[in-house]
């Protein structure tokens, strides 16, 4: 059988029918789905980001693009936890990935937010695979762009990023969400950072973050909350406002998401991110990443499928907005 | 010291003496027991069977039998969780592996269904270790046998395992619950898959699980509303039925048991099905089974030692029914 | 840079160029050659065959294809142990996978042969990615048809193969080569297993194969006789014949492959396997695979990376056939 | 730059600049310190004790200390958490490692105490890395005599490590806490193991406990009561004594702790322990250790994360303390 | 199939039959080979000593018997590399493991000798599976006193084992043959170490190695002479005189060895170790050992399947005698 | 025992006494040899460069020199191999690591040749732990400076690393030794690549590499002709010129150096390595470097030890010189 079946439902094309296919064979796309010349056209692009330039610790998230879509072979079509098929309300494709130049950190930077605009120019919205978390800067220009000015973010992260620099470059993995605001792609007053915790240089660190108007939603408050609690929270501070989502793994504990390059203890389990994920409902996301996958840290896949299950989620999302 | 001492209660052969043997040493049996040849009856026989051939993604299972009794090494004789001795008041005993055809599937199912019934003629009750899931059919086929009729379930899993077929195959570890269900094997008013979570193929999968009369309590509704109320939700429902428990790893979170072939984000932790399984006591358990345990994705037993704990609560309370 | 530039030469579509795309980033062709949709015909067909339902102990090789072509990225298109181009010459294209059954041994084998014929209709050769080795038998079977008559076989393996049955099983990865002799389509006279070692179940296990006409030349003859010195022999053995190079990726000392199912010490490395393929230049190949690699035993993708130059070097003599 | 700048504050000196030199390279230091011999004087010394002859089942704690140490390169001076900077207020430094025979247990311990009176003489405190538990016993001798009588014990472990002896050996990884107290080294009334769970020889085993007055707050508890209430809980019963912390790492779950030695399922996770410590806020603690962290079994440095995490928070306890 | 059928030959009871049973499934026994109490008698006794409280550098080769056995499933019973079938000629069987106290080395050591003139009462020889290589002094002494005399020893290993004290500890894993050779137990004008490497404390190393009358062939003279030659030079120096021999695995090198203690780079490869052990044949082999095998610090069992290998020639070799 | 005791030989201080302070404990400097703080001047630096930034694939090697150091503490400070106590002639220390820019390729290299300079000043010669092999540039600057005119080069590599650019960057990992060559720093008639084999991207590859003047043994060379061979062929060509030595561990086959960032199938055996360094006696070695140990994919520090070994010989060779 040399011809692979698919799931067709409402004129969509989905994935591979994995009752005739089994799911550990074929080229691994986003969940089996289509690649994007295989459709017309498509309302939601799943692309990669292989690039790793702008970490501080440990390397690797290069590769995270790759295990993420072999960890996402078995997704299946329908989410019962939202009783929606995402795949198949609108059109989703893998888009592959971007030709990144690990080489320098300028030029990457700017062809992604290029790429990014050329694979929204009919309208698609983007679920990104980093990569590191340099590439939330380009994505939000290019998602502001789109979105006709600043947009509200939700940051899952053990971290802030808004550091100012390191070692002299302004452009790293710490500091995204600092020149994003600095660069007024952020709606800030609806800007959020969740799941933060673990040490950091100084209580400067915070103040800077609190000056650009970002609000902190801890791992502890999560633990002390719960997830429908600080959802609901989250929904009211981001109103009806284009929102982008960017997902750190590195906001899940370290035994949920082993495979990560800045790991913290403390942080949340995956069943707690999802379950924020889908008190979001409602919201207008206009585009998300999930980054620093760094597969040579994890083990059995456990990281690449913790964020292959958030993308899965974001998606719904998306196809929901 | 060539001969192992053990520890006698209540007339009951018991584990090695690990106060003069060091538990690392000497054949591992499931938690040190004595095998079965080595006692004259048993009233519980914990049994391996290694087999996987009904798997749809990762296999390996058929090296869980071996492995959970590697991790079981440090299980001691007395429960504080329950304040019991469970060897001590019933003679428990370790019957060994099936030697099940791992090339035909059919075979494979109904040599397990006569061996079970054989262990069983005596009265005995068994916990399996698993293998894949596929084996919880002919388990099931001889447990209610000796009860005499149907009997509840209670299935911890991701997965609903109530699929019809897949590639034809109307025997594998995705199909056991349906085919068990189709048999009449099953009180299905008492039946319910606890933990479930992560995609299916379509709503179709859950009003075909509903239809047959299974009950499901997902893995968002253990961290809502806490192993106590869901145990207490789950006993009402079994009633004083005679009780089946079918325990798939995998209804951990990866992080708690990466060795499982379809691994699910967002599951729950092994304290959580602990205190569930404390929770029952008081059910009328007349078989258990531990299964899709797949040791070449396991780190450090972590896998092994959840599966080993669960087999142990298990028998406590197969001792107490 | 959304579009991927390839490599052309002779006006053959060659690989991804890695000098504009990182070779970490994109889909995993087989050392980053075009899909077959992607050419308009092909010379030389790599395709991956997962299923590894015909083993006897470790399974997993259901992953191995995605794996090899994983550790693939880092071939590159100019062999200099053999001064040539092999993707230069001819068309060389990734067929993608067979979709095979897991749960029946015979519809497996059956519909590989009919994949296999098919994909060889247009006069196109395979180099085939296992899979375990039960998959040799139906690509013999295609081979042959393909070439007329019987082929001579060149058997790189720990093991012989050519076992009778095995829980009464006839087709499984013990047995193709056994099948293939009574089927009629070895050539035997110019039959060799290269690079047994490790006990047998008896010393019938030897006869049968001598009955069958087989020559062996053992992991220790490679060590004393030099890697040049086995391949002369071999070559003198298999003459002119159309030739079959089917290699069990277990012919590697466990130190080299440690990925695979069935491991045996005392095996060769992989430097020696490569240098006996090379001594092969000049033979007339039809067809070859790498089959038994096992992903979920190999570290650091070093059993991948081994069977990926194995695989490329016979690319190699494929294209000079 | 050959010379490594260091952050300094309120004239002591801190963690290695890690705007100016990577966090990843130079001598692994705990929390990138400053060896003691680069400082005038120190009020906490992190010492390493590399010693595992007490392990009753999987030994590899001796390489403990230098995998936390490793581990703990990503700790910043600022914890937000408690909103201090516990480099800054006091001089902490990193001793070293103790030089301990492996070969003798008898002079293992003796040599230990000697060495932590020692350490001690100048009114610093330690924080100790081991290690197996076993070194707490001198430890706490050293701690005892140093605060001039017995000091309150909060001992964080899945095991009560209070049995008599084990092979016939009084002092091991199991006894230390009962050969302390024998000693009149605890305040009893005030001494409590948190955290504990798994199966135990018999029900002696707590009777025996309670009978040297020791409490007990059970993984379970935790689960049930939260983190803040069983703080609250340990705070009243400690009150204002001098408390000694001894944290064996396998009292969190073996998801966030595989690398130990004696792992047992359903334990707390690193977030409830880490929110626990900060809910002893205002306890007057004279010393503290982690232990039991034994790297061959950890992945990722996970394990070693979340000790490193512990550590950070014991020295803010005893910085404030 | 409850009852596990066995192959007998000459009256001997081999193996389970793997043709009936699979070899994954079931006790691991040394090769599948019967419990010492499921025969009469035995010729040929495998026993394993659990012990590592000798080490200096890792730790874990009291894990070692289990995992080892463990690797020897897929032994079978006919040795193609010698034409024989050891299981056949005389009776072997699997005594178990020792129990030896962890925390008293000198009680160890005795219990150990007890032990082993115990099991050799019968006038059976032992092939012993380690444990640390403290254990060969205490089977050395039982082995010369069942020889009566001084024995001949083929030390294969990475190192001397040759040193005086470490620690003050004159008996642990770096000093047996020292000790020995002060005892008298060998023949040492008949007595090499083979296969060592790296550096030393000094010169005075090999001058008193050399003192004591050792011969020495290195790693690199391996590598350079051809383990044919070794052998024949190794088969001269000991003559017919009763010859032990000691095995640690750390002769191989990292790559076929990872899972041991004190690894050295530069060793010899598994397949020549084999063939110099082939190259022994007609030795009066007394006695054998093969230890050091430290599993958590293996890869997918290539350290234990190596040690299962060179056991199974050895016991061809005792076979032989 | 908190003073560490050091062996000291001609004046010169040595490593830590490992007779009187377990090895696996204390700070690990390379060898456990002094810091160079520690002592009045050295001979012979190691120094560690921890960067990666110039990867094309697998990144992790900025982790290198602190997990070769790590990989050291097994050396003894006596190599039987070449009857020399290398660390006894002269004085040996660790100098620590370089702080290097991952951010910011020109200045990383601008600073590392800054700071080899600085280190080289009093005469002394480096021995250098990598990091990537960009690092290979500045360090041949420095040593081509301090030598006072071109230098003869040995550079153990499976790649030719004299590639022009890649992404337009002129100072990668991929192109260090044409760079050196360009800028005059190689007596290119004595420059030998030896290790080399796995594909390029085309026949240009090796005509630039000749056209500069480099030699080339290969892999294969190495296994046909022996080490001895190929080491006296060396000596030969290089003469009593300065010579550098630049060892790429993935000249090591995968088998002995999974830890790496580009591995290729086919390399040498870490025996092959050191005999041929081991016959590079008598050469005037003025600096030497072991780059690319990428510790994220190594296993039971293999590739590490490996590494170590290395440098130790070349340590020995240094001093020598």
């Amino acid at each position: 059988m040399l011809d692979k079946p698919r799931v067709i439902e409402s004129g969509n094309l989905g994935p591979m029918d994995s009752a005739l296919v089994p799911r550990y064979g074929g080229a691994a796309t986003f969940a089996l789905l289509p690649r994007l010349d295989e459709v017309e056209r498509a309302d939601i692009k799943v692309v990669g980001v292989p690039f790793d330039s702008g970490v501080s610790y440990r390397p690797g998230a290069r590769f995270g693009p790759g295990h993420v879509r072999q960890s996402s072979r078995l997704l299946r079509p329908y989410n019962p936890a939202t009783d929606t098929s995402p795949f198949a309300q609108v059109q989703v494709a893998d888009a592959g990935d971007l030709a990144v130049n690990p080489f320098d950190l300028d030029e990457a930077i700017a062809s992604i937010q290029v790429d990014a605009l050329e694979l929204t120019e009919d309208g698609a919205r983007l679920l990104t695979i980093g990569g590191d978390h340099t590439i939330a800067l380009p994505l939000l220009r290019a998602a502001a762009e789109r979105a006709g000015g600043p947009v509200a973010l939700l940051h899952f992260d053990a971290h802030l990023d808004t550091w100012d620099s390191y070692f002299g470059a302004a452009y790293t993995h710490g500091t995204p969400f600092r020149r994003a605001a600095e660069e007024g792609l952020l709606a800030t007053e609806a800007a959020c950072h969740v799941g933060t915790r673990g040490p950091l240089y100084g209580r400067k660190d915070l103040d800077d973050d609190a000056r650009f108007g970002f609000g902190i939603v801890t791992s502890a408050d999560v633990y002390r909350q719960g997830a429908d609690a600080v959802a609901a929270r989250l929904a009211e501070r981001i109103g009806d406002r284009p929102l982008y989502v960017s997902v750190d793994i590195d906001v899940l504990d370290p035994a949920h998401a082993p495979g990560t390059g800045t790991p913290e203890a403390g942080g949340m389990s995956s069943r707690e991110l999802l379950e924020i994920l889908r008190g979001l409902r409602g919201a207008n996301l206009v585009g998300a990443d999930v980054v620093e996958v760094a597969p040579a840290y994890d083990h059995a896949e456990l990281t690449g499928i913790a964020a292959a299950h958030v993308a899965y989620d974001l998606i719904g999302l998306l196809e929901e907005s």
